[in-house]
């Protein structure tokens, strides 16, 4: 091993500060996507289940239809809009750290929505060089993407 | 001019539901991003000054330092989570309709946290198909990418 493979396997490697799940949730139950209390409750409990903790929560029905709503968690937060006319939710799931892992929430999220099908994108954002211990000016990374 | 052509003239073309503004501010003020009350008043004032109508708003101030907040618009949603030790703060905007320009949102917040440098990404959601009227089971379209 020479002493360029040496160091570059010592050196920290780059790490996102968050990961984000942009998730579109298709063919839902539309009496689950109009019901305030429900999307709250499993919005809550995604974050939950997660391992995420839950800080603060504001949710807010839409006439004639549609919730919005938002789970600030201390790994960041959990965002969701309805269009029960559509059958469609769009849904965020952006979290820090690795206590929590977003792609659980997007999995219970999808089963209490009764998604017929569903879609996730995995973003990385605030790439952070270690060695100079800055955030580097690069747009986010993609990370997986389902079709 | 054809019939075919006539038709594709005449034909409702697809539309998004959602815009969504994924937006990186780096070297930002660090006594900004570390006042709860000055970052809450700047995401409803730039929900203001793009045109959005604020329905509620939750911010929360981590120990020792960091911002998480979200403002629910009428028209979606705007959030942050800043990391003032590094500078850095994720923005997230996200408007329906065309009422509102999440763009004037994201030049406003580049202003007010002294971003010495900022990337955004626009993503269009919900792609919207009139002629059915359904949502087509279909990732999200990146609109514009500056890097």
């Amino acid at each position: 091993m020479n002493i360029q493979t040496e160091q570059a396997q010592k050196a920290p490697s780059i790490t996102n500060l968050g990961r984000h799940i942009l998730a579109e949730f298709y063919n839902c139950n539309s009496n689950v996507l109009n019901n305030l209390e429900l999307i709250e409750r499993v919005m809550a409990e995604a974050a939950t289940e997660c391992g995420a903790t839950v800080v603060e929560k504001k949710f807010h029905m839409f006439s004639p239809y549609g919730v919005s709503g938002v789970v600030i968690i201390s790994e960041s937060h959990l965002a969701i809009h309805t269009w029960p006319e559509l059958g469609y939710a769009a849904v965020d799931l952006f979290t820090c750290g690795d206590t929590c892992n977003p792609l659980i929430a997007y999995e219970y999220l999808k089963e209490k929505l009764s998604a017929g099908s569903a879609i996730y994108t995995e973003l990385h954002r605030g790439m952070f060089n270690p060695k100079n211990e800055e955030v580097m000016v690069s747009p986010f990374q993609i990370k997986t993407h389902i079709d």
